[in-house]
């Protein structure tokens, strides 16, 4: 997969794609992660990326001139990719969308900072608006970053077995249950004793319930979208009963 | 505002933190930030910080041991913390909590990598679980990023004026409304002409009926958390009748 990212603060990801999963990635030649500040795209005479906007307001708005030639050049030659503006106003992300992002061979991101963007952009030049949650973050890098590492931790061969994903909460349709390792004591603080039984039935079950109840205590509207096994519904019959749920 | 972060990755965090609002919260001691790697706290002879899950199953726990001592110490003189644990399992963040945040003094940020947490560390250490979204991520490092990135952005003085942020659309309810800058023709794209009409209150009609069309179409579930004004929900109404929707 080739990954191309459009950024006037490109130094923002130095740390992010040098370490870890992303460089062990790109190590591997699963992806190739590119950045490029847009800003030497800018035909302007002082190299301007963004102006006012029509019709007055506060805030600058990113011309289109800059982000259309840098997108044009990066797929001169490739078959047309997925571009992925980061916004508010796009579509909430979820682990189904990273899923089909997995799939594609070519990304581009584009991060505005600050500024909005340019109405023409959305319309004309970008295929996926994407939101990384209801909350305002100061430009689009960091949501740049979250789809790029959801994305490409599911490329063949980029997780190693090691690793395989304790916290994939979200692929399995549940909360994780509790963890515990050594000490069997921790100040005081001990593991439930079904954890140390060898009996793995029983185990199997405890986190099975423990899953079940923490996702009704903490996320209910996971569970009403989820189809459940019989064996699971008289579980979370009994859990809310239990916690006095209705 | 005091942040702390423990993490096993210190490095990622150089970059985002290096740049654009973080650089410059810091340069104006709005905010000290600062990455612990809680791996020197481990008591372990090979610094091992983490461990076999007790009950067995794949992927490995982080081991309490090294995670309270690095709190402890952090938070030796101040009062106390609020200690937030990025997880799958934790409450969606929203704007709301970031505003939350925003108002303290001193925040804690625990990201794990690749492994789970012991659950004692939930239970004693922690006072907030926090997920950025219902999707898979390699660790806490990004998340903690997003939560440091939307709460400092909030505190005084961090933003100038300069940056009244376009994208506020989170603070507002409603999604923003297309923004257009010069030129008014990009390759035979135009501008709408109410834009460039001069006419302020005929502007500001055009956006406040934009706004609502972008979030009634894209984000109803916004919307339907509103108390709309009189003047709004009669353009909800005809919005409604002129994209056919119930």
């Amino acid at each position: 997969m080739k990954i191309d990212v459009l950024s006037l603060f490109p130094s923002m990801f130095d740390g992010v794609f040098g370490e870890s999963i992303l460089k062990k990635a790109q190590e591997k030649n699963a992806v190739e992660l590119n950045v490029v500040n847009f800003r030497e795209y800018s035909t302007n005479k002082h190299q301007n990326v963004d102006d006012y906007p029509y019709g007055g307001g506060a805030g600058m708005v990113l011309t289109p001139q800059p982000i259309f030639d840098a997108v044009e050049k990066l797929t001169e030659t490739a078959k047309k990719p997925r571009v992925v503006l980061l916004c508010p106003q796009g579509e909430r992300y979820t682990q189904a969308k990273a899923e089909e992002l997995a799939a594609e061979e070519h990304l581009i991101f584009i991060c505005g900072h600050y500024e909005g963007y340019d109405e023409r952009i959305r319309e004309q030049l970008v295929t996926d608006e994407i939101s990384i949650g209801d909350y305002v973050l100061t430009g689009g890098e960091l949501g740049a970053m979250v789809v790029i590492d959801s994305v490409v931790r599911l490329l063949p061969d980029v997780l190693g077995n090691n690793h395989s994903a304790v916290q994939d909460s979200h692929s399995t349709g549940l909360l994780e249950h509790p963890h515990y390792t050594r000490p069997a004591d921790f100040r005081g603080l001990t593991v439930p004793e079904v954890l140390m039984s060898g009996n793995h039935k029983k185990i199997e079950q405890w986190r099975q319930k423990e899953s079940l109840k923490r996702t009704l205590l903490r996320r209910p509207d996971m569970l009403e979208k989820m189809e459940l096994t019989e064996e699971q519904k008289k579980l979370v019959a009994q859990l809310k009963e239990e916690n006095q749920l209705s």
